[in-house]
């Protein structure tokens, strides 16, 4: 056996084919793409025919996120592969990465092993440079504010209620917090600001959510960048802003098409976050996708608590998209590690911890099943340690609720190591005769909406609500925003409010503290703690071992 | 006759031939080329054959700017069309323009009339991402300082000394001075920074002046941005930084294909500052030019005492590049307000104050010929006001000096206008013999470098350094910096560095304030005043009047 290689080192030895031969496999001509390079090109929505019967759309998702790892975007990939393999029409459609993250720890985000999507360093620096386009947007709408406070300030804004913050797509701690316009007169108005990384710029949200170039327009115009002395909300309209930005987006609202490690098509476009915004690839995307394949594969962020909730909630709802199947992602070792192992003790068998971790999967199962009506199936990441009796555990225990557990092994086999997986989703997607329930309507209020996400999906008893939330709340609810879907920033590690709550947790309430109206995007962003919305770099930044040879090979990257 | 339209209507209505199509023109195959988009290219500069029969460079300056605008930016693109015209092979290569300014007051820079590159909204927008990622480079060694810093500073920067600032592609004043690393303990370590607008960047002149990427990386690494507490220099390559800002850059070092509205070739590439950089092109483009046509035609910031002088002092003495030929723009307006007339006045024959504004037209040909050993010519950019008296004094004077004028009617008639242009342009490079003098020696120290800019281009008595320029030359020169060419920071509306004294004025000193080395880009700059490397936007900024269609059509673009 030779020495196993990096997921670098596996995407950079396949051989990738011309993007337009790619696009070949949807009946896409040349004229309905643009090409960037070779191995990437953008496609144009308002070129493509809208089909007449509707593509069945699979819902990737996963347990909660455990330190051990699910590979939620591997299994995406492969899946799709297996799927071409059974000889389905199929497309990914996957979220962008962000750049930052790549310099720091997180490294690359284009799946893993033979289930990757190509030219993964392409993909997780410029890529398209849609992000560059959102930071750009994001950053002229910063410097229309303060150039418009500077210039006498007509709309009367309260510089200490400006909520829009500039952005960067780096991990940079130092601009959390910042002070600008110091120095002498001309240099602007001093104030406290702040900047994010671009993932969680609103527009980013807003370009997601925007179902073509005159939607983009009027969310971006309704987004809300701060207060007047009155307490009213000042938008990007009041501003003038909407045009321009909308100009510089332009390009960004296309989706991107390359490839597989096997030369399917995937498409990616769009990468909110996944607390602070709903975590899902973009609208336009998945449209494009249901009009070019029977089948298209997709994800959402962190655990289905969190990412198949919003998918559903937010993006299904407000751009009438239903899913025929959903896949829950787990491995053995993390279901573990929700029974209480740690780490380092995930190589050994232990019936105990993974049957006390189990409930945690199950809990995501019934919320797929009882909440949301949609047929599931388990897809287990296949590792070495895994032992046939925790395997077997995990089927038995997921039949007594009807579904069943399929062993995945795309990391290692490609698409062929998923075909079982596919062959399930088919027969789900067939079964299914359609229906889809959200957790609440829109006429609830935004408390009742609340607590249905937390009573319904999460298991708890109630939400708790800060002085500050329910004064917001109400102010929402008076300024009109009260029809809008909720947003949950929640800890991703939990069921709860709480990270250190593994497994199945009942019996708890979750506290907000606060809410806060993404207005252009259209939802409600409802905080159970702080959000942390800038990361910062490790000790050792992955920048540091990240090199370009001289013919131009990019190493170091993961 | 019908409306006068705009440069974007103009650019808009053309049909552009797509850029394969282009390319062919210049023998490079499909292969040779990567796409972006159908009308926008790059060129992998490996990939082309070194040529053995050198091409010649044409250098299109003007005089020293006046409000009344001059064209040089239309005059290349208008000159390069009329090569074309009479059957001589040649591209044209420009630089990029900001996106910042585009939102400001300043509009687009891809020419004029019928004298444009295109397509200009991309060019004046993301264009093919290049400035996006040496903002992105820039802002990665930032972070990485910073971080440095927070992580425990083992390099023991002094936080009062940090010379790299961040940077955004927008015009924000109110980023100009900031304090960052607010707020808690994670947050960092609160400082005084500051942005630059990206073309700021010293990377920017790193990419112009690099020959490669391996030679990029080595000027990466030796980027300072900032003193130790012991006052030693620390660079990029002590944060380690330079592989990963290099695998930023790979792509923006490939030169960018696009086409002028006759469907010639035009290279466009690199856009560094003309005060505190360079101002010209990358290096890699105008080479790459050289090798796939017999004349590159190519421009320089500012008037020629700026944009020339560096042109040739650090551009050609780095790169080994000699142009054949110089081009010297002039409007008869412009050289009536350098004899004193306002704004205003400029429609009105005025044969005294033409006269009195001439001198600084002949101070920049005697410069062209005496300095630099160049032949030349005068472009007279053709205006309506224009009377057949002023434009007989002007070639009467210029014939004195052995120059030929020549009227450019490029923005009104595209190539048509600018063919006699063309033919002195072909006689004098064929004439001209070869050689190309430097201002000053690489020996030279640096008080002799700016003396002799002063003296022999600006036609000043001599530099006064202030006690802070003396104290810094002295540092450097023993930091072993002496040998780099000068790089001038001063008005470009002076030959001077008094910004009212107009037309040629003699008698005065250059004051410098300070000086500052960029070391990986290669050069000293001085500082005769301060220079803004931030604008800010107008009380009206053109982003309130940006606007895109539903069909993706952007207007309000000037």
């Amino acid at each position: 056996m030779g020495k196993i290689l990096s997921d670098i080192e596996i995407a950079q030895q396949t051989e990738m084919k011309n993007i337009e031969e790619v696009a070949e496999k949807l009946h896409l001509t040349r004229k309905e793409i643009e090409l960037y390079g070779n191995y990437k090109a953008k496609i144009d929505p308002a070129l493509i025919p809208q089909r007449e019967n509707q593509a069945k759309v699979v819902l990737v998702t996963a347990i909660t996120p455990t330190p051990a790892g699910e590979g939620k975007t591997t299994t995406v990939v492969g899946l799709g592969d297996a799927m071409n393999q059974i000889g389905k029409s199929s497309i990914v459609a996957l979220r962008e990465p962000s750049l930052g993250p790549v310099f720091g720890v997180k490294g690359g985000a284009a799946g893993g092993g033979y289930a990757q999507v190509v030219p993964m360093e392409d993909i997780n620096l410029h890529f398209t440079g849609d992000f560059h386009a959102i930071g750009a947007a994001n950053n002229l709408l910063a410097a229309l504010i303060d150039n418009h406070i500077y210039q006498g300030n007509a709309l009367d804004i309260d510089v200490k209620r400006i909520t829009w913050k500039r952005c960067v797509d780096m991990n940079d701690r130092q601009l959390r917090t910042i002070i600008g316009g110091l120095g002498v007169r001309t240099n602007g108005v001093p104030r406290e600001d702040g900047y994010e990384i671009t993932v969680a710029s609103e527009i980013m949200a807003v370009l997601c959510l925007a179902e073509d170039l005159h939607d983009l327009k009027e969310k971006l115009g309704e987004m809300i960048i701060g207060y007047t002395h009155q307490n009213e909300p000042v938008t990007a309209h009041d501003l003038e802003a909407e045009g321009a930005m909308a100009a510089l987006l332009k390009e960004a609202m296309k989706p991107n098409l390359v490839q597989t490690l096997e030369h399917n098509p995937a498409i990616i476009h769009g990468g909110p976050f996944a607390n602070i915004a709903h975590g899902c690839n973009s609208v336009i995307a998945t449209k494009t996708a249901m009009n070019l394949a029977d089948y298209v594969i997709t994800e959402a962020g962190f655990g289905a608590d969190l990412g198949a909730e919003k998918f559903i909630d937010i993006k299904c709802r407000k751009a009438g998209i239903a899913p025929s199947a959903l896949v829950l992602v787990a491995t053995v070792r993390a279901l573990k590690m929700h029974g209480g192992l740690d780490k380092k003790e995930l190589g050994q068998k232990d019936l105990v911890a993974l049957e006390k971790g189990l409930p945690n999967l199950l809990k995501h199962i019934e919320n797929a099943q009882e909440v949301y009506g949609l047929p599931t199936v388990v897809a287990i990441n296949k590792f070495p340690t895994d032992d046939p009796e925790e395997l077997q555990l995990i089927e038995d225990k997921c039949q007594e609720l009807g579904v069943n557990v399929v062993l995945s092994d795309v990391w290692g086999k490609g698409g062929q190591g998923g075909v079982a997986l596919a062959e399930e989703v088919v027969r789900l997607c067939d079964e299914h005769t359609g229906g889809l329930s959200f957790v609440y309507e829109d006429e609830a209020s935004i408390t009742e909406k609340i607590n249905a996400v937390v009573q319904k999906v999460y298991g708890g008893r109630q939400v708790n609500l800060s002085k500050i939330a329910k004064r917001e709340i109400a102010k929402l609810e008076k300024l009109g925003f009260g029809h809008l879907p909720i947003c949950m920033a929640k800890t991703q590690y939990s069921f709860s409010d709480d990270p250190k709550l593994l497994g199945r947790p009942t019996d708890f309430d979750v506290d907000v503290q606060n809410v806060k109206v993404s207005a252009g995007a259209g939802f409600i962003v409802v905080y159970t703690g702080t959000v942390m919305t800038m990361p910062g770099l490790p000790k050792v930044p992955a920048a540091n071992h990240i090199d370009v040879t001289d013919e131009g090979t990019i190493t170091g990257l993961f």
